[in-house]
């Protein structure tokens, strides 16, 4: 799934993801109208609206990305119905052939990962027959149980061809408060790096990454470029541009000197784009239309920043 | 609801809490058979299965236990049949006045944690209406992000009166990869129990506790006495007992004096019992007669561990 990746980066030339982590004050009142109107307001139309909102902006931009991200937090917190919507949006993106990275921070000790691991990338065997419950490409796993948390995820990887992005260095304000810790000469996050290179030492791609990547923050260039040494073959998975403060020219550091090696991400900038003074022409109607510029100013963005 | 745990604790005369956590291999053929009829080899089928060994082993120990706690990842692997079994599983406990605790190991930076809070522990707001999606009365949550990973769920249980146990010494192997990493004086483990004593000084309960307690795995008891010393005011909540090692001998540390301040779960030891060469007696037929005498010998090991 690495290799798929990176071609689709290559492809379209955009190493970036589009976040779907929908808020229902992202979602215009038109759309939540209609589903409202069908399931009431209910745990269903809010799922309902979800999915209205996803569908069209994943048909307005899916030509010119490689990858999804959906934050699975933003559905679970409407429930059975939330996750339905959640369901639905994966198969949606497989359909249009996008790469989707599962943002459900996981983690446990070895059996019970084992369960997420089969659960979201993998499949699970009920009695003479098996399924695949959720049917992610990529999972983001948190670390800190340690290898025997992470490494039930890998076998998964490799037995399934899928892949994982382990939380190393988080976007957030607070996320210093354990990760930038010095153990040693270390800091805690540079540790994860180094399992991280080597928890994916033997699930190298044809592409030369690893299925087994990482997750920094856009907001911490300065150790992201400290990160794309200890983790070579890694690719990384930056969250944190645009609302965040994350901008194009923080990015590089994250990069290979070819331009690959990291997909950024963005979530409210593109897919709450319509509510911005900058996208504002766009009106709430054309809500779609919006994301899909805000798409490509991303790539341009970004790609500059790289060209320098 | 710490206050409700602490006092349900003290009227059982029993610190423990069973932890549902369903494997298909745990459930007698008959019952497996049963579900399938119904439901064919399907996650339904699956999830059906889950709900009726649940039901039958949480109707032979209700009376004499305090608390359960479901480990999400085993519902989540069935997908979102499995998780309709998982919400079911909470409500028929709370039909039985028991507390619940979700074991859910989430995290993630600050909007993204308050959905999950709001998921798990809170109500969200569906236009004019709002709804308890999944309902729990406490959660697990993970550090790793730092503070503003987890001050959304503590706000979510001062304002629903809910509760969080958070990571602090996993129980499993590897987990000192990074919680045993000594940061100067201290120890990763010991840091962030220094954070959960400081998360939970403004939400203690009557009882003396606070809403903000701690996850520390039974198989490391020296590390649990330091613990409780630096968590003073926090309820550990202790898995590891049985099946992954720990003995009631090793937990006496976890407890304050008064024999209060932890509560120790046991999966695999109750709910698999009738595996069990020790309960073999029971027999298939009978296998939550076989969890309800495991639950017997279990507040009688830790008992008797506590009285000396």
């Amino acid at each position: 799934m690495i290799d798929k990746l990176i071609q689709k980066i290559r492809k379209t030339g955009a190493p970036i993801v589009v976040g779907l982590d929908p808020m229902l004050s992202y979602i215009p009142q038109s759309l939540q109208q209609e589903a409202f109107a069908e399931y009431g307001e209910t745990l269903e139309g809010a799922a309902e609206a979800i999915w209205l909102f996803n569908k069209a902006i994943v048909d307005a931009t899916y030509e010119l990305i490689p990858a999804v991200k959906p934050q699975i937090a933003m559905y679970e917190q409407f429930g059975i119905p939330g996750l339905a919507a959640y369901k639905k949006t994966v198969d949606y993106c497989h359909e249009k052939d996008l790469v989707v990275i599962g943002d459900i921070k996981r983690g446990d000790i070895g059996s019970t990962s084992a369960a997420y691991a089969t659960g979201h990338l993998g499949k699970v065997q009920v009695g003479s027959k098996s399924y695949s419950p959720f049917d992610e490409d990529f999972a983001t796993v948190n670390p800190y149980l340690g290898s025997d948390g992470v490494k039930p995820f890998i076998d998964v990887c490799k037995s399934e061809g899928k892949g994982i992005f382990v939380l190393v260095k988080t976007s957030n304000p607070s996320s210093g408060e354990l990760q930038d810790l010095k153990a040693g000469e270390q800091t805690i996050y540079e540790k994860v790096g180094a399992l991280v290179d080597e928890w994916g030492s033997d699930c190298i791609g044809s592409c030369g990454y690893s299925a087994v990547g990482a997750v920094v923050g856009a907001t911490y260039p300065e150790m992201g470029k400290i990160l794309r040494s200890v983790m070579p073959r890694a690719c990384i998975l930056v969250p944190g541009y645009g609302a965040q403060g994350g901008k194009g020219a923080d990015l590089v550091h994250f990069f290979d000197k070819d331009g690959l090696g990291a997909i950024v991400n963005s979530s409210r900038g593109i897919i709450a784009a319509w509510k911005k003074e900058e996208y504002a022409r766009f009106g709430e109607g054309s809500f779609a239309d919006a994301s899909r510029q805000a798409v490509v100013d991303m790539i341009e963005d970004i790609g500059s920043a790289l060209k320098q």
